[in-house]
């Protein structure tokens, strides 16, 4: 299916959301019996992975950046995910949009996404178009063409896109400002977009410094995942990425972290848009990377058991048993460098309110802090992962993604093919522990979604 | 009288506390009819600003460095203030604690303190002492030394200091997170004293690198206060302060600014030293710099209408009318280079809760910006404002401060003397519209700090 640049970055969003959201489950293990995963590094640094997979004859061709919005300049805000979108832009080689013509002439798909941590771009082909793939990736990777014109068209597009998906989103004005609450200190209180007047503020420098700072080799990843050999995509990949010169050594990411929090917050969006209330508690988390051995595995367990799903104990709860819910229940963000987010949230069903909702949210939080799980609720939780990681395995986009994402925030492979053991060693006990530690409610940030009329005395 | 190095910080945040809250009053004109303000720079970039004041055989020296928190870069919070302690060290002229001995020798007093915007150092002593006092000034301006152990040493008192003054008071917690929700995205949102893990990471390079940057006499401002002639000051100035060389020109300080906010939101702390529970009512402000022509003045004379002093609105209603408060009142923060701050608060009596507290304080804002005020309160509030400068006219330091606060902050002495011209230009429909426009409590951020035993529901 072709689509338009416009097209292909609205549909970049959905997958932003999804990869942002993505239950830990989806870092699921692709590997294991089934599939070789292999990887190797070019001369010039960039890191590859091949995940054969040869169910047809198609390929997934993607390149991850390890930059993301965290990694912008103060006041720069917006800057890389402006590249999603500049990126389909001519180079000094191709013309606008000839790139994407390419992907559509071979009847593939292409897209691209941004997240707090990497920006990638993805073609889906047939096998024989992959050296062409490579070969157009490889050159946007150093020869975009960052002219006046194709900066104020983007812009446009992007301010546009702003508009549209945060600036007219009442869940969205929520969900920005909750953010920059929770976070007091860590760029990711600042929006993936930008904020507004930061990314009318963005200059030619701004961006050819970024480009040629962050888009090169050595801070590339190649993921293919599909009907390939290892030995062909190094041949292909030597060819193509390995012509292009290593680009400037970066220091390790560091990024300002989180004071311990101490208090209790709240954030309340009001509008006449908003029919039904709901509400939101929030915390951040240590990511999986920056976790105490075991703790992040405890957490996606904790989630599991406290609200994913239709079996999990706020829906059992709250929407079947009370009938006070339309919808209630947790999860936890994966695939983040420095930190992941745990939410609870709920949504009043009938003549229920908002109030009732949170009341019975903290008597569950408070609940699994006192008396823990059980080792049925433990062992359903890690057969639930388990299952969702074999669903994952279906995609090959996903399963590219899995790995793509886990790279470029500090992962490994191993870390991927390892879950299954990691998942195995949690217990009850560290369960509990990480409910005490971390779902605290005075130092919460609780998200308010409410109709104008109900306006709610915080 | 004499004091430690530990003393002289504790002095200084006293100093950081009164400046950063100091009402737009003290803003006020020194100049006029009785003065004879004079500034004029040095080759070496140098402003000084020269009050000549003979009725005390006293001088007021003082060194304002146009950095503060604010300019310091992500994740090294605290630095600019560290440089409030390092400061009294040695150089590679005179020993630790030279400088100190040498003004508690001649009878003299000393103090230092950092804010957002700037950090100030000031000596007062006799006239005939003005000369030496340069001396040592311009001395560790340049030729401080940065030894690992006068860092370690430093570094301990500062993260003491933050224990004693934040961590262990329950107000300065409440604000110190209040801050930073009501700072989406500027620096304004990072404590002054800076996050406890950044300042245990701060590097001997770090502080290097800040002080070659920032402390220069091109970064710099000398404000005299006192018995002395301007051109026997820069005789003095020339000698001491003139011998330095240039330091880099620095681009003009430009910060991330806010975006537009959207949400209410609130931060709550709940703790047993609690007795009495308070409520604040935040917003920020244009700083007097960037507020369009009028308004900052406009709303100096709306915060003393509604809650500056006894005969404000809030004072009369909530605690001589209604009884239900044992304090309520407003104020304007000044001296700031990109935003002021606006708070409204309250604290219950008798058997009032907080809830009837914050209801009256939400009723005289509404009042206020539906009907406005009268001409004869603008007039009250007008001439109470003109009172409190030639009050702080009594004060040499405080003379001193507001001019080397105002030029530090980007404004100029014409901003001081000015201020009585701008003031007479305020009418009640300009006080109505700033009220109107910027005391929305949609999106505001409000400031709960409570008993333990009577946690909110938020």
């Amino acid at each position: 299916m072709r689509y338009s640049i416009a097209d292909a970055a609205r549909r970049a969003a959905l997958a932003l959301v999804v990869s942002a959201a993505l239950p830990l489950a989806a870092l699921a293990e692709e590997a294991g019996e089934k599939t070789d995963v292999s990887s190797f590094t070019l001369d010039n640094g960039m890191q590859v992975v091949v995940i054969p997979d040869h169910r047809a004859p198609v390929v997934t061709h993607m390149v991850w950046y390890k930059v993301g919005s965290a990694d912008e300049a103060p006041g720069k805000s917006g800057i890389a995910h402006f590249f999603e979108h500049l990126m389909f832009k001519g180079t000094s080689t191709y013309t606008n949009g000839e790139f994407s013509k390419a992907v559509a002439d071979v009847g593939g798909n292409e897209n691209a996404f941004t997240s707090y941590d990497y920006t990638a771009y993805y073609q889906q082909v047939a096998p024989s178009e992959l050296g062409e793939m490579m070969g157009f990736e490889a050159d946007r990777m150093r020869h975009l063409v960052l002219s006046e014109e194709n900066i104020e068209t983007e812009r446009q597009v992007v301010l546009e896109e702003r508009r549209q998906r945060t600036d007219n989103v009442p869940s969205a004005i929520l969900s920005e400002e909750l953010n920059a609450t929770l976070y007091q200190n860590h760029p990711y209180g600042i929006p993936v977009i930008g904020w507004e007047r930061e990314v009318e503020g963005l200059t030619h420098d701004d961006l050819k410094a970024f480009y040629d700072r962050f888009y090169t080799p050595n801070n590339a990843i190649l993921v293919v995942a599909g009907d390939v050999e290892p030995d062909e995509v190094r041949q292909l990949a030597e060819k193509s990425y390995g012509a292009i010169p290593r680009g400037p050594d970066l220091p390790q990411r560091t990024r300002p972290m989180e004071p311990d929090q101490k208090t209790a917050r709240s954030v309340t969006f009001s509008d006449p848009r908003v029919t039904v209330p709901n509400l939101s508690i929030n915390w951040f988390v240590p990511s999986q990377r920056r976790a105490e051995k075991g703790e992040f595995e405890a957490l996606a367990i904790l989630s599991e058991v406290l609200g994913e799903g239709l079996r999990s104990r706020l829906y059992q709860e709250l929407v079947v048993k009370q009938g006070i819910a339309a919808s209630a229940g947790s999860y936890l963000q994966a695939s983040a460098y420095d930190y992941s987010g745990l939410v609870v949230y709920g949504e009043p069903r009938g003549d229920a309110d908002l109030a009732a909702v949170e009341k019975a949210l903290a008597a569950e939080i408070e609940r699994i802090k006192k008396d823990g799980i059980t080792a049925e609720e433990l062992e359903t939780a890690r057969k639930k992962i388990e299952r969702d990681m074999i669903f994952a395995r279906d995609s090959q986009v996903r399963t590219a993604n899995i790995f793509g994402a886990t790279l470029a925030t500090g992962g490994s492979v191993e870390d991927i093919t390892g879950l299954s053991e990691r998942l195995a060693a949690v217990t009850p006990d560290s369960v509990k522990a990480v409910a005490q530690r971390y779902l605290d409610l005075s130092h919460a940030v609780k998200g308010y979604l409410l109709p104008k009329e109900e306006e709610k005395r915080s």
